[in-house]
Protein backbone atom coordinates (compact mmCIF):
# COMPACT_ATOMS: atom_id res chain seq x y z
CA UNK A 1 0.00 0.00 0.00
CA UNK A 2 1.79 3.05 -1.06
CA UNK A 3 1.12 6.11 0.81
CA UNK A 4 1.35 9.41 -1.49
CA UNK A 5 3.94 11.51 -0.38
CA UNK A 6 2.37 15.06 -0.10
CA UNK A 7 2.09 16.80 -3.37
CA UNK A 8 4.13 13.98 -5.45
CA UNK A 9 2.62 13.31 -8.84
CA UNK A 10 1.10 9.91 -9.10
CA UNK A 11 1.64 7.76 -12.09
CA UNK A 12 -1.50 5.50 -11.31
CA UNK A 13 -0.33 2.95 -14.41
CA UNK A 14 3.09 2.47 -12.88
CA UNK A 15 1.69 0.86 -9.71
CA UNK A 16 0.88 -3.24 -10.25
CA UNK A 17 -2.90 -3.31 -9.47
CA UNK A 18 -2.10 -7.57 -9.00
CA UNK A 19 1.21 -7.52 -6.40
CA UNK A 20 1.27 -7.74 -2.85
CA UNK A 21 4.19 -5.29 -1.96
CA UNK A 22 4.19 -6.49 2.12
CA UNK A 23 2.36 -8.76 3.88
CA UNK A 24 1.11 -12.17 2.84
CA UNK A 25 1.73 -14.20 -0.02
CA UNK A 26 -1.28 -16.02 -0.89
CA UNK A 27 -4.93 -16.21 -0.35
CA UNK A 28 -4.82 -18.28 2.81
CA UNK A 29 -2.31 -16.68 4.68
CA UNK A 30 -4.44 -13.34 3.96
CA UNK A 31 -7.10 -14.53 5.11
CA UNK A 32 -5.97 -15.85 8.55
CA UNK A 33 -3.86 -12.59 8.77
CA UNK A 34 -7.30 -10.45 7.91
CA UNK A 35 -8.62 -12.53 10.72
CA UNK A 36 -6.15 -11.67 13.36
CA UNK A 37 -6.18 -7.89 12.35
CA UNK A 38 -10.14 -8.58 12.66
CA UNK A 39 -9.66 -9.68 16.40
CA UNK A 40 -7.09 -6.60 17.18
CA UNK A 41 -9.65 -3.97 15.34
CA UNK A 42 -12.59 -5.24 17.38
CA UNK A 43 -10.48 -4.82 20.79
CA UNK A 44 -9.33 -1.37 19.76
CA UNK A 45 -12.28 -0.05 18.60
CA UNK A 46 -14.49 -0.69 21.47
CA UNK A 47 -11.45 0.94 23.88
CA UNK A 48 -12.13 3.74 21.27
CA UNK A 49 -15.82 3.78 22.36
CA UNK A 50 -15.55 3.36 25.78
CA UNK A 51 -12.81 6.58 25.84
CA UNK A 52 -15.57 8.59 24.21
CA UNK A 53 -17.89 7.72 27.35
CA UNK A 54 -15.13 9.64 29.33
CA UNK A 55 -14.91 12.45 26.86
CA UNK A 56 -12.28 11.49 24.90
CA UNK A 57 -13.61 12.82 21.61
CA UNK A 58 -10.96 11.00 18.79
CA UNK A 59 -12.31 8.83 16.09
CA UNK A 60 -11.59 7.34 13.18
CA UNK A 61 -12.79 7.83 9.60
CA UNK A 62 -11.98 5.43 6.63
CA UNK A 63 -12.63 6.86 3.15
CA UNK A 64 -12.67 4.22 0.28
CA UNK A 65 -12.91 5.06 -3.23
CA UNK A 66 -11.90 3.35 -6.24
CA UNK A 67 -13.35 2.08 -10.23
CA UNK A 68 -16.63 0.61 -10.13
CA UNK A 69 -16.35 -3.65 -9.19
CA UNK A 70 -13.03 -2.24 -7.18
CA UNK A 71 -14.06 -3.58 -4.02
CA UNK A 72 -15.58 -0.98 -1.86
CA UNK A 73 -18.74 -3.26 -0.37
CA UNK A 74 -16.52 -5.79 -0.34
CA UNK A 75 -14.02 -4.10 2.26
CA UNK A 76 -16.89 -2.74 4.16
CA UNK A 77 -18.26 -6.13 4.64
CA UNK A 78 -15.16 -8.42 5.25
CA UNK A 79 -12.96 -5.89 6.83
CA UNK A 80 -15.90 -3.56 8.75
CA UNK A 81 -17.49 -7.01 9.61
CA UNK A 82 -15.47 -7.53 12.56
CA UNK A 83 -16.36 -4.55 14.15
CA UNK A 84 -19.39 -3.96 16.50
CA UNK A 85 -22.02 -3.03 14.25
CA UNK A 86 -23.18 -0.14 17.27
CA UNK A 87 -19.55 1.53 16.60
CA UNK A 88 -19.98 1.75 13.06
CA UNK A 89 -21.34 4.65 11.04
CA UNK A 90 -21.57 3.27 7.40
CA UNK A 91 -22.49 5.31 4.73
CA UNK A 92 -22.62 5.37 0.79
CA UNK A 93 -22.30 8.04 -1.00
CA UNK A 94 -24.87 7.96 -4.29
CA UNK A 95 -25.10 10.45 -6.84
CA UNK A 96 -26.51 13.13 -5.33
CA UNK A 97 -30.24 13.84 -4.38
CA UNK A 98 -31.40 17.29 -5.53
CA UNK A 99 -31.50 18.47 -1.68
CA UNK A 100 -27.70 17.68 -1.66
CA UNK A 101 -27.06 19.28 -4.78
CA UNK A 102 -29.05 22.60 -3.45
CA UNK A 103 -26.49 22.88 -0.88
CA UNK A 104 -22.40 22.70 -0.75
CA UNK A 105 -20.73 19.57 -1.85
CA UNK A 106 -19.84 19.25 1.67
CA UNK A 107 -23.42 19.46 3.49
CA UNK A 108 -24.37 15.85 3.03
CA UNK A 109 -20.60 14.61 3.77
CA UNK A 110 -20.82 16.61 7.38
CA UNK A 111 -23.94 14.57 7.83
CA UNK A 112 -22.66 11.59 7.68
CA UNK A 113 -19.35 11.93 10.03
CA UNK A 114 -18.47 9.69 12.93
CA UNK A 115 -19.22 10.55 16.19
CA UNK A 116 -16.34 10.34 18.63
CA UNK A 117 -15.54 7.10 19.97
CA UNK A 118 -16.72 5.73 16.52
CA UNK A 119 -15.60 4.84 13.02
CA UNK A 120 -17.02 5.71 10.41
CA UNK A 121 -16.34 4.57 6.80
CA UNK A 122 -17.17 6.24 3.45
CA UNK A 123 -18.34 4.16 0.67
CA UNK A 124 -17.71 6.39 -1.96
CA UNK A 125 -17.20 10.23 -0.76
CA UNK A 126 -16.27 14.32 -1.16
CA UNK A 127 -14.41 12.76 -3.96
CA UNK A 128 -16.72 12.32 -6.17
CA UNK A 129 -16.86 16.14 -6.59
CA UNK A 130 -13.77 16.46 -8.05
CA UNK A 131 -13.75 12.93 -10.09
CA UNK A 132 -16.90 12.21 -11.65
CA UNK A 133 -17.69 15.79 -11.50
CA UNK A 134 -14.65 16.55 -13.68
CA UNK A 135 -14.63 13.69 -15.79
CA UNK A 136 -18.53 14.50 -16.30
CA UNK A 137 -17.94 18.32 -16.51
CA UNK A 138 -20.63 18.65 -13.64
CA UNK A 139 -19.26 21.72 -12.73
CA UNK A 140 -17.14 24.28 -14.25
CA UNK A 141 -13.59 24.02 -14.05
CA UNK A 142 -12.93 26.82 -11.54
CA UNK A 143 -15.66 25.25 -9.01
CA UNK A 144 -13.47 21.91 -9.90
CA UNK A 145 -10.76 23.66 -8.86
CA UNK A 146 -11.26 25.16 -5.87
CA UNK A 147 -12.72 21.95 -4.46
CA UNK A 148 -9.24 20.15 -3.82
CA UNK A 149 -8.40 23.30 -1.47
CA UNK A 150 -12.17 23.15 0.32
CA UNK A 151 -11.42 19.33 0.67
CA UNK A 152 -8.40 19.83 2.03
CA UNK A 153 -9.07 22.52 4.78
CA UNK A 154 -12.03 20.34 5.37
CA UNK A 155 -9.89 17.73 6.60
CA UNK A 156 -7.54 19.97 8.40
CA UNK A 157 -10.39 20.81 10.51
CA UNK A 158 -11.82 17.41 10.59
CA UNK A 159 -7.98 15.97 11.88
CA UNK A 160 -7.74 19.34 14.25
CA UNK A 161 -11.39 18.16 16.40
CA UNK A 162 -9.45 14.43 16.51
CA UNK A 163 -10.75 12.45 13.68
CA UNK A 164 -8.15 10.34 12.22
CA UNK A 165 -8.36 10.07 8.22
CA UNK A 166 -7.59 7.41 6.41
CA UNK A 167 -8.09 7.47 2.80
CA UNK A 168 -7.62 4.25 0.50
CA UNK A 169 -7.81 4.28 -3.19
CA UNK A 170 -8.79 0.46 -4.33
CA UNK A 171 -6.73 0.30 -7.57
CA UNK A 172 -7.83 -2.76 -9.72
CA UNK A 173 -6.63 -3.04 -13.53
CA UNK A 174 -8.95 -2.55 -16.44
CA UNK A 175 -8.36 -6.20 -17.36
CA UNK A 176 -9.54 -7.05 -13.42
CA UNK A 177 -12.70 -5.11 -13.78
CA UNK A 178 -13.94 -6.56 -17.19
CA UNK A 179 -13.49 -10.13 -15.26
CA UNK A 180 -15.43 -8.87 -12.59
CA UNK A 181 -18.28 -7.66 -14.66
CA UNK A 182 -18.48 -10.74 -16.81
CA UNK A 183 -18.35 -12.84 -13.23
CA UNK A 184 -21.35 -10.39 -12.60
CA UNK A 185 -23.03 -11.57 -15.41
CA UNK A 186 -22.59 -14.94 -15.17
CA UNK A 187 -24.34 -15.26 -11.30
CA UNK A 188 -28.44 -14.45 -11.21
CA UNK A 189 -27.02 -13.22 -7.75
CA UNK A 190 -25.38 -10.67 -8.99
CA UNK A 191 -27.08 -9.05 -11.69
CA UNK A 192 -28.57 -6.44 -9.40
CA UNK A 193 -24.82 -4.95 -9.06
CA UNK A 194 -24.76 -4.62 -12.90
CA UNK A 195 -25.84 -2.23 -15.39
CA UNK A 196 -25.32 -2.05 -19.10
CA UNK A 197 -23.52 1.79 -18.02
CA UNK A 198 -21.07 -0.19 -16.57
CA UNK A 199 -20.15 -1.05 -20.12
CA UNK A 200 -20.01 2.19 -21.59
CA UNK A 201 -18.34 3.75 -18.62
CA UNK A 202 -15.13 2.11 -19.28
CA UNK A 203 -14.80 4.14 -22.54
CA UNK A 204 -14.35 6.71 -19.51
CA UNK A 205 -11.46 4.60 -17.64
CA UNK A 206 -8.63 6.87 -19.10
CA UNK A 207 -10.29 9.70 -17.72
CA UNK A 208 -10.61 8.55 -14.39
CA UNK A 209 -7.68 7.05 -13.90
CA UNK A 210 -6.28 10.80 -14.91
CA UNK A 211 -8.84 12.46 -12.26
CA UNK A 212 -7.71 9.99 -9.73
CA UNK A 213 -4.13 10.60 -10.13
CA UNK A 214 -4.90 14.73 -9.75
CA UNK A 215 -7.25 13.74 -6.35
CA UNK A 216 -4.33 12.11 -4.96
CA UNK A 217 -1.24 14.02 -5.65
CA UNK A 218 -3.34 17.47 -4.51
CA UNK A 219 -5.33 15.67 -1.47
CA UNK A 220 -2.64 13.40 0.06
CA UNK A 221 -1.94 15.66 2.75
CA UNK A 222 0.29 14.84 5.90
CA UNK A 223 -2.68 14.61 8.09
CA UNK A 224 -4.98 12.78 6.00
CA UNK A 225 -2.61 11.12 3.45
CA UNK A 226 -4.06 8.88 0.52
CA UNK A 227 -3.24 5.16 0.15
CA UNK A 228 -3.05 3.18 -3.03
CA UNK A 229 -4.07 -0.33 -2.60
CA UNK A 230 -3.13 -2.70 -5.20
CA UNK A 231 -6.95 -4.76 -5.58
CA UNK A 232 -6.78 -7.35 -8.48
CA UNK A 233 -6.74 -9.36 -5.08
CA UNK A 234 -9.35 -9.26 -3.04
CA UNK A 235 -7.35 -11.16 -0.26
CA UNK A 236 -4.79 -8.68 -0.56
CA UNK A 237 -7.18 -6.11 -0.38
CA UNK A 238 -8.99 -6.62 2.95
CA UNK A 239 -5.77 -7.27 4.72
CA UNK A 240 -3.89 -4.06 3.72
CA UNK A 241 -6.86 -2.45 4.42
CA UNK A 242 -7.54 -3.77 7.40
CA UNK A 243 -3.36 -3.51 8.52
CA UNK A 244 -3.32 0.23 8.24
CA UNK A 245 -7.16 0.49 10.18
CA UNK A 246 -5.30 -1.17 12.73
CA UNK A 247 -2.14 0.58 12.49
CA UNK A 248 -3.73 3.83 12.90
CA UNK A 249 -6.45 2.61 15.68
CA UNK A 250 -2.93 1.17 17.80
CA UNK A 251 -1.17 4.75 17.28
CA UNK A 252 -4.33 6.38 18.84
CA UNK A 253 -3.53 3.62 21.79
CA UNK A 254 -7.15 4.26 23.33
CA UNK A 255 -7.57 3.58 26.64
CA UNK A 256 -10.35 2.24 28.97
CA UNK A 257 -11.29 5.31 31.16
CA UNK A 258 -10.26 4.97 35.18
CA UNK A 259 -13.27 4.30 37.48
CA UNK A 260 -14.23 7.52 38.59
CA UNK A 261 -15.97 6.09 41.64
CA UNK A 262 -15.19 3.87 44.74
CA UNK A 263 -15.11 0.62 43.62
CA UNK A 264 -15.63 -1.17 46.94
CA UNK A 265 -18.13 0.65 48.42
CA UNK A 266 -20.03 0.20 44.84
CA UNK A 267 -19.53 -4.08 45.39
CA UNK A 268 -21.31 -3.58 49.02
CA UNK A 269 -23.86 -1.08 48.07
CA UNK A 270 -24.84 -3.89 45.19
CA UNK A 271 -24.40 -7.10 47.77
CA UNK A 272 -27.05 -5.40 50.39
CA UNK A 273 -29.42 -4.28 47.73
CA UNK B 1 -39.95 -16.08 23.58
CA UNK B 2 -43.35 -15.19 24.78
CA UNK B 3 -45.32 -13.17 22.00
CA UNK B 4 -47.04 -10.72 23.95
CA UNK B 5 -51.21 -10.73 22.74
CA UNK B 6 -52.76 -7.82 21.49
CA UNK B 7 -54.36 -5.84 24.94
CA UNK B 8 -53.49 -8.61 27.08
CA UNK B 9 -52.02 -8.11 30.61
CA UNK B 10 -48.78 -9.60 30.96
CA UNK B 11 -47.03 -10.12 34.51
CA UNK B 12 -43.43 -10.55 33.99
CA UNK B 13 -42.51 -11.38 37.39
CA UNK B 14 -43.95 -15.08 36.18
CA UNK B 15 -42.20 -15.12 32.91
CA UNK B 16 -38.81 -16.90 33.99
CA UNK B 17 -35.91 -14.95 32.98
CA UNK B 18 -33.65 -17.93 33.39
CA UNK B 19 -35.39 -20.70 31.25
CA UNK B 20 -34.69 -21.62 27.32
CA UNK B 21 -38.66 -22.66 26.91
CA UNK B 22 -37.92 -23.32 23.15
CA UNK B 23 -34.65 -24.04 21.16
CA UNK B 24 -31.27 -25.33 22.29
CA UNK B 25 -30.50 -26.24 25.92
CA UNK B 26 -27.10 -25.48 26.65
CA UNK B 27 -24.44 -22.97 25.91
CA UNK B 28 -22.82 -24.40 23.49
CA UNK B 29 -25.84 -25.89 21.02
CA UNK B 30 -26.95 -22.12 21.27
CA UNK B 31 -24.02 -21.01 20.19
CA UNK B 32 -23.48 -23.61 17.23
CA UNK B 33 -27.22 -22.36 16.18
CA UNK B 34 -26.30 -19.06 16.45
CA UNK B 35 -24.03 -18.95 14.14
CA UNK B 36 -26.00 -21.15 11.70
CA UNK B 37 -28.87 -18.42 12.03
CA UNK B 38 -26.01 -15.61 11.39
CA UNK B 39 -25.44 -17.45 7.71
CA UNK B 40 -28.93 -17.23 7.25
CA UNK B 41 -29.34 -13.42 8.12
CA UNK B 42 -26.55 -12.41 6.08
CA UNK B 43 -27.93 -14.00 3.30
CA UNK B 44 -31.06 -12.50 3.82
CA UNK B 45 -29.94 -8.96 4.16
CA UNK B 46 -28.42 -9.07 1.30
CA UNK B 47 -31.38 -10.11 -0.60
CA UNK B 48 -33.14 -7.67 0.77
CA UNK B 49 -31.18 -4.97 -0.16
CA UNK B 50 -30.72 -6.06 -3.36
CA UNK B 51 -34.57 -5.94 -3.75
CA UNK B 52 -34.27 -2.59 -2.77
CA UNK B 53 -32.05 -1.75 -5.76
CA UNK B 54 -35.43 -2.60 -7.60
CA UNK B 55 -37.69 -0.20 -5.80
CA UNK B 56 -39.10 -2.71 -3.20
CA UNK B 57 -39.51 -0.32 -0.11
CA UNK B 58 -39.32 -3.28 2.47
CA UNK B 59 -37.16 -2.88 5.81
CA UNK B 60 -36.67 -4.42 9.14
CA UNK B 61 -36.67 -2.26 12.53
CA UNK B 62 -35.75 -4.33 15.31
CA UNK B 63 -36.42 -2.70 18.74
CA UNK B 64 -34.16 -3.78 21.40
CA UNK B 65 -35.41 -2.68 25.29
CA UNK B 66 -34.52 -4.22 28.44
CA UNK B 67 -33.05 -2.96 32.24
CA UNK B 68 -29.82 -1.99 32.65
CA UNK B 69 -27.18 -4.94 31.70
CA UNK B 70 -30.09 -6.75 29.63
CA UNK B 71 -28.14 -7.15 26.85
CA UNK B 72 -28.82 -4.82 24.49
CA UNK B 73 -25.25 -3.60 23.41
CA UNK B 74 -24.06 -7.43 23.18
CA UNK B 75 -27.10 -8.71 20.89
CA UNK B 76 -26.16 -6.21 18.66
CA UNK B 77 -22.62 -7.02 18.87
CA UNK B 78 -23.39 -11.13 18.88
CA UNK B 79 -26.27 -11.04 16.75
CA UNK B 80 -26.11 -8.08 14.18
CA UNK B 81 -22.48 -8.99 13.83
CA UNK B 82 -23.61 -11.58 11.20
CA UNK B 83 -24.61 -9.12 8.75
CA UNK B 84 -23.26 -6.53 6.63
CA UNK B 85 -22.17 -3.06 8.02
CA UNK B 86 -23.66 -1.35 4.70
CA UNK B 87 -27.00 -2.52 5.40
CA UNK B 88 -27.28 -1.78 8.78
CA UNK B 89 -28.51 1.07 10.20
CA UNK B 90 -28.12 0.97 14.62
CA UNK B 91 -29.38 3.87 16.92
CA UNK B 92 -28.54 4.30 20.59
CA UNK B 93 -30.66 5.86 22.12
CA UNK B 94 -29.98 8.10 25.27
CA UNK B 95 -31.19 10.90 27.59
CA UNK B 96 -32.85 13.44 24.67
CA UNK B 97 -30.68 16.42 23.76
CA UNK B 98 -32.02 19.88 24.60
CA UNK B 99 -32.70 20.02 20.38
CA UNK B 100 -34.58 16.71 20.44
CA UNK B 101 -36.83 17.68 24.11
CA UNK B 102 -37.71 20.79 21.78
CA UNK B 103 -39.39 18.47 18.80
CA UNK B 104 -42.30 15.86 19.56
CA UNK B 105 -40.74 12.39 21.18
CA UNK B 106 -41.11 10.82 18.10
CA UNK B 107 -39.18 13.19 16.13
CA UNK B 108 -35.61 11.66 16.87
CA UNK B 109 -36.91 8.34 15.76
CA UNK B 110 -37.74 9.12 12.80
CA UNK B 111 -34.68 10.64 12.05
CA UNK B 112 -32.94 7.19 12.37
CA UNK B 113 -35.32 5.13 10.61
CA UNK B 114 -34.00 2.49 8.32
CA UNK B 115 -33.92 3.08 4.71
CA UNK B 116 -35.68 0.73 1.92
CA UNK B 117 -33.29 -2.29 2.22
CA UNK B 118 -31.70 -1.71 5.56
CA UNK B 119 -32.27 -3.48 9.12
CA UNK B 120 -32.32 -1.09 11.67
CA UNK B 121 -31.33 -1.36 14.99
CA UNK B 122 -32.80 0.48 18.02
CA UNK B 123 -30.81 0.29 21.36
CA UNK B 124 -33.47 2.02 23.45
CA UNK B 125 -36.62 3.37 21.50
CA UNK B 126 -39.70 5.74 21.44
CA UNK B 127 -40.74 3.14 24.73
CA UNK B 128 -38.07 5.27 26.86
CA UNK B 129 -40.69 8.40 26.58
CA UNK B 130 -43.36 5.56 28.16
CA UNK B 131 -40.99 3.85 30.60
CA UNK B 132 -38.18 6.41 32.16
CA UNK B 133 -40.79 9.21 31.81
CA UNK B 134 -43.30 7.35 33.53
CA UNK B 135 -41.03 6.19 36.35
CA UNK B 136 -39.31 9.60 36.95
CA UNK B 137 -42.29 11.74 36.00
CA UNK B 138 -40.60 13.63 33.26
CA UNK B 139 -44.07 14.24 31.57
CA UNK B 140 -47.80 14.28 32.98
CA UNK B 141 -49.92 11.56 33.27
CA UNK B 142 -52.13 12.42 30.71
CA UNK B 143 -49.02 13.25 28.09
CA UNK B 144 -47.65 9.51 29.11
CA UNK B 145 -51.34 8.28 28.50
CA UNK B 146 -51.35 9.72 24.94
CA UNK B 147 -48.44 8.58 24.21
CA UNK B 148 -49.15 4.84 23.96
CA UNK B 149 -51.72 5.72 21.32
CA UNK B 150 -49.18 7.88 19.29
CA UNK B 151 -46.42 5.12 18.94
CA UNK B 152 -48.90 2.21 17.79
CA UNK B 153 -50.21 5.19 15.23
CA UNK B 154 -46.43 5.69 14.23
CA UNK B 155 -45.72 1.97 14.51
CA UNK B 156 -49.18 1.35 12.03
CA UNK B 157 -47.60 4.09 9.51
CA UNK B 158 -44.33 2.24 9.45
CA UNK B 159 -45.68 -1.09 9.03
CA UNK B 160 -48.26 0.14 5.89
CA UNK B 161 -44.80 1.39 4.40
CA UNK B 162 -43.28 -1.79 4.57
CA UNK B 163 -41.27 -1.79 7.88
CA UNK B 164 -41.07 -5.04 9.41
CA UNK B 165 -41.33 -4.11 13.61
CA UNK B 166 -40.16 -6.69 15.89
CA UNK B 167 -39.96 -5.44 19.33
CA UNK B 168 -37.91 -7.34 22.02
CA UNK B 169 -38.13 -6.75 26.06
CA UNK B 170 -34.93 -8.35 26.98
CA UNK B 171 -35.96 -9.90 30.54
CA UNK B 172 -33.49 -10.73 33.15
CA UNK B 173 -34.26 -10.60 36.97
CA UNK B 174 -33.09 -8.43 39.78
CA UNK B 175 -30.80 -10.97 40.84
CA UNK B 176 -28.90 -11.12 37.58
CA UNK B 177 -28.63 -7.94 37.25
CA UNK B 178 -26.51 -7.96 40.68
CA UNK B 179 -24.69 -10.69 39.15
CA UNK B 180 -23.64 -8.95 36.09
CA UNK B 181 -23.27 -4.93 37.99
CA UNK B 182 -21.17 -7.28 40.48
CA UNK B 183 -18.98 -8.62 37.19
CA UNK B 184 -18.49 -5.32 35.78
CA UNK B 185 -17.34 -3.89 39.11
CA UNK B 186 -14.30 -6.76 39.09
CA UNK B 187 -13.63 -6.12 35.20
CA UNK B 188 -11.09 -2.51 34.74
CA UNK B 189 -12.38 -3.08 30.80
CA UNK B 190 -16.07 -2.83 32.13
CA UNK B 191 -16.08 -0.03 34.40
CA UNK B 192 -16.97 2.84 31.35
CA UNK B 193 -20.46 0.69 31.86
CA UNK B 194 -20.56 1.37 34.99
CA UNK B 195 -22.00 4.12 37.11
CA UNK B 196 -22.80 4.21 41.24
CA UNK B 197 -26.25 5.22 40.38
CA UNK B 198 -26.64 1.95 38.23
CA UNK B 199 -27.31 0.78 42.44
CA UNK B 200 -29.59 3.64 43.22
CA UNK B 201 -31.83 2.45 39.96
CA UNK B 202 -32.38 -0.92 41.34
CA UNK B 203 -35.01 0.86 44.11
CA UNK B 204 -36.76 1.62 40.79
CA UNK B 205 -36.45 -1.99 39.53
CA UNK B 206 -40.56 -3.10 40.60
CA UNK B 207 -41.43 0.92 38.73
CA UNK B 208 -39.76 -0.39 36.00
CA UNK B 209 -41.46 -3.94 35.41
CA UNK B 210 -44.55 -1.67 35.79
CA UNK B 211 -43.70 0.58 33.45
CA UNK B 212 -42.61 -2.34 30.79
CA UNK B 213 -46.09 -4.38 31.68
CA UNK B 214 -47.93 -1.58 30.74
CA UNK B 215 -46.13 -0.72 27.87
CA UNK B 216 -46.18 -4.27 26.57
CA UNK B 217 -49.71 -4.42 27.12
CA UNK B 218 -51.09 -1.29 25.57
CA UNK B 219 -48.26 -1.45 22.26
CA UNK B 220 -48.36 -5.32 21.38
CA UNK B 221 -50.58 -5.02 18.49
CA UNK B 222 -51.07 -7.39 15.70
CA UNK B 223 -48.62 -5.39 12.93
CA UNK B 224 -45.87 -4.93 15.54
CA UNK B 225 -46.19 -7.49 18.75
CA UNK B 226 -43.69 -7.27 21.67
CA UNK B 227 -41.64 -10.44 22.44
CA UNK B 228 -40.51 -11.08 26.09
CA UNK B 229 -36.90 -12.59 25.66
CA UNK B 230 -35.68 -14.86 28.20
CA UNK B 231 -32.19 -13.14 28.69
CA UNK B 232 -30.46 -14.27 31.92
CA UNK B 233 -28.58 -16.97 29.80
CA UNK B 234 -26.38 -14.51 27.23
CA UNK B 235 -26.54 -18.03 24.72
CA UNK B 236 -30.18 -18.25 24.70
CA UNK B 237 -30.82 -14.62 24.15
CA UNK B 238 -28.84 -14.44 21.31
CA UNK B 239 -30.36 -17.29 19.62
CA UNK B 240 -33.77 -16.28 20.30
CA UNK B 241 -33.41 -12.88 18.54
CA UNK B 242 -31.58 -13.99 15.62
CA UNK B 243 -34.28 -16.76 15.38
CA UNK B 244 -36.85 -14.55 15.57
CA UNK B 245 -35.51 -11.96 13.43
CA UNK B 246 -34.82 -14.99 10.59
CA UNK B 247 -38.39 -16.02 11.06
CA UNK B 248 -39.48 -12.69 10.21
CA UNK B 249 -36.76 -12.41 7.12
CA UNK B 250 -37.69 -15.26 5.82
CA UNK B 251 -41.26 -14.50 6.15
CA UNK B 252 -40.53 -11.19 3.77
CA UNK B 253 -39.01 -13.69 1.28
CA UNK B 254 -36.82 -11.13 -0.39
CA UNK B 255 -35.59 -11.88 -3.75
CA UNK B 256 -33.01 -10.67 -6.14
CA UNK B 257 -34.01 -8.71 -8.86
CA UNK B 258 -34.33 -10.16 -12.46
CA UNK B 259 -31.99 -8.98 -14.91
CA UNK B 260 -33.07 -6.35 -17.06
CA UNK B 261 -31.20 -6.45 -19.61
CA UNK B 262 -30.17 -8.24 -22.46
CA UNK B 263 -27.06 -10.69 -20.55
CA UNK B 264 -25.47 -12.15 -23.72
CA UNK B 265 -25.21 -8.71 -25.61
CA UNK B 266 -23.82 -6.82 -22.40
CA UNK B 267 -21.01 -9.90 -22.46
CA UNK B 268 -20.15 -9.75 -25.84
CA UNK B 269 -20.15 -5.94 -25.59
CA UNK B 270 -17.56 -6.47 -22.57
CA UNK B 271 -15.43 -8.75 -24.35
CA UNK B 272 -15.03 -6.43 -27.20
CA UNK B 273 -14.07 -3.64 -24.43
Amino acid sequence: MLRVPHGEAVDLSSCDTGSAPVGPQDKSAARSATARIGEHLADLQERLFAASTAGDRRRVLLVLQGMDTSGKGGTIKHVIGFCNPSGCRVRAFQAPTAEERAHHFLWRVEQSLPRPGELGIFDRSQYEDVLVARVRELADTGEIERRYDEINRFEKSLTDDGTTVIKCFLHISYEEQRRRLLKRLDRPDKHWKFSPSDIDDRALWPAFQEAYEIALERCSTPYAPWYVIPSDHKWYRNWAVGRLLLEHLRALGPQYPQAGFDIDRCRRRLRAR
